[in-house]
């Protein structure tokens, strides 16, 4: 059998380079490593990564647990898995796509169980989620896009909801306007105790409330259709109403057509913003939404990269060099803000404007 | 060490059965999975899928190859993944997601000489790729979401551009309409032979000439601003068109827009057909768009699946029961055309109507 000395030998470098360039434990010159893995694949030598799995009962494989595809799974989550396999990647780590089945318990279990995974990366965490005390009692590192009611010492990184708030309540107050509207996520995500849904209605409230902003909340319609009703109803109650913030895609589109079946104009009517969407969707609508954006691929990035930190401070000391997070040696924790980009959905109140 | 006889003891089941739990090779009622697993888990047995990897040189694992996010990179492509990941699943497999750096073939090279994967799954085919050739001389096992010009004995599925044309073709020639214009893929796309942009291309083409309506090709937008601007054009040239096919989602958005700047309405004035994009992603559009919607989350599926059935193919003699694709024992091509969803975008033509 071909030794990893045999493949050192042909690529003409040391056999701790042979293993680097093969291994991902320590950069090697790009020329290097392409030299020792045309080595490596002309004489056939490849158990490496098995053997030293074995070895050392590392894999290098993450897994990031994905739901069962459901309305709301979009780009955004595409984002996520991309932005954690490239963190991946740069570390000498592989990302698995774990789809989750009915019973995400028992899936965690399974996954575990097979000793393919060094560490597993969670997403679309519940406020009440059971998989971070199931992976705490089976003694497997992990890490969360988002995070529990009490996240307390698990590393997670997610989206600043307060921040994101304060600056779509900041972008609304600049223009002029008085009475902010907010259109929530549908209530199954309530009902599921969906965390941003929870967490942005909370602070899309208190900003509106501390900037001096009229506050009308309650409306989680989710779908085009219940979009465009909400919209009725909002105008019904609140006739002087001139600014709406949208968390779901669809019902923003329910609200752009139920504008125009009034007659009326976005932004000279209402200013509409949609919130945590991407740019690229909010640029389908017409006219383009302001939008306040996830850095999803981030989050993403971020999510792995605390998990990787994790594995590595298992095996060896933490470096001390490189803090991240709010904590050292402890667990990390990380909230990023949405970007506002502002579309042509954004203008001030027309002058004594009703509908 | 743990051994998996003491895994199966203290499950009270056969150690064959606790191999097949923990490994996969055959089904296992949930139960009694669950009750191995958790012997597994409670005995610290973890090692088997490494071993039973470097004895077989098998990992069970397969790689989703896919190219850093681009502008066309959207929910398409994120189901193929999830349908890949979820048809791995149920047969035993894993799949990971490997980002493709600047360097496409360098990649292939470095994860296949891990000896991480059993198989490659390649999507984001171009006609001209250099991917398949690397593989087949590195003797390892792929599959293509996607193909190449001439995709000849390489197993694959793809959407089917002909049976997708002509569904589009005779929807607007059954509402009455005579002259179809379409806007293809943006320009880079077919610089760097993107077979969707190519075939799509060639194929509304033929199938509008076919059902004797007037073509109208040649358009290439590949943002809402060149949408536009490109339907500008096409009024100039073509006042009399009352039919148009678009297969990027911004350039859609730009036609819109472009319609309502005239003062015009749709479908009144122009059908609008969306092509090769998702009904969710139509359904943000006002009016709610038709669409030509590819089954990706199906493309995913039967592309893992092929790539299984070729690595199981090669260990044990293929049961003859379950034919699949064209061929038997040889590789399996599958076509699975666009699903034709009618919107709020389609609509006989005006009588006499000119722009």
């Amino acid at each position: 059998m071909t030794s990893l000395r045999d493949v050192a030998e042909r690529a003409q470098v040391a056999v701790s380079t042979a293993s680097a360039a093969l291994n991902g434990t320590r950069p090697v010159a790009a020329a290097t490593r392409r030299r020792v893995e045309r080595a490596a694949a002309e004489l056939g030598y490849r158990p490496n990564l098995l053997a030293r799995g074995l070895q050392s009962k590392r894999t290098r494989i993450l897994a990031l647990l994905f739901p069962a595809p459901r309305s709301g799974f979009g780009l955004t989550e595409m984002q996520f898995a991309t932005g954690a396999a490239e963190a991946a990647k740069e570390r000498g780590y592989h990302l698995l796509l774990s789809p989750e089945s009915a019973d995400p318990i028992e899936e965690l279990r399974h996954i575990t169980g097979l000793g393919l995974v060094d560490g597993v990366l969670l997403m679309e965490v519940g406020l009440d989620d059971e998989r971070p005390a199931v992976l705490a009692e089976a003694g497997v590192p992990f890490a969360m896009i988002g995070r529990t009611r009490e996240p307390g010492g698990i590393d997670h990184v997610d989206i600043d909801f307060a921040a994101t708030a304060e600056a779509a309540v900041a972008h609304v107050a600049g223009l002029g306007h008085r009475k902010l509207a907010f259109f929530n996520r549908a209530v199954d995500a309530h009902a599921a105790g969906y965390g941003p849904a929870v967490r942005a209605g909370r602070e899309f409230e208190r900003a509106a409330r501390e900037a001096g902003l009229q506050y009308v909340g309650g409306y989680r319609p989710g779908s085009a259709e219940e979009g465009g009703k909400a919209f009725e109803e909002l105008l019904g109650a609140h006739p002087d109403v001139t600014a709406l913030a949208v968390m779901d895609d669809h019902a923003a589109a329910g609200v752009i057509a139920a504008v125009a079946r009034l007659g009326r104009r976005i932004p000279e009517d209402l200013t509409l913003l949609l919130v945590l969407s991407s740019a690229r969707v909010a640029g389908m609508f017409h006219p383009r939404l302001t939008t306040l954006e996830p850095p999803s691929a981030e989050l993403g990035r971020i999510g792995a990269r605390m998990l990787i930190d994790k594995l590595q401070g298992e095996t060896q000391s933490r470096t001390q060099g490189e803090a991240k997070g709010e904590t050292q040696g402890g667990p990390q924790r990380r909230l990023l803000p949405c970007r506002l980009v502002v579309g042509d959905s954004s203008a001030p109140p027309r002058e004594g404007g009703r509908w």
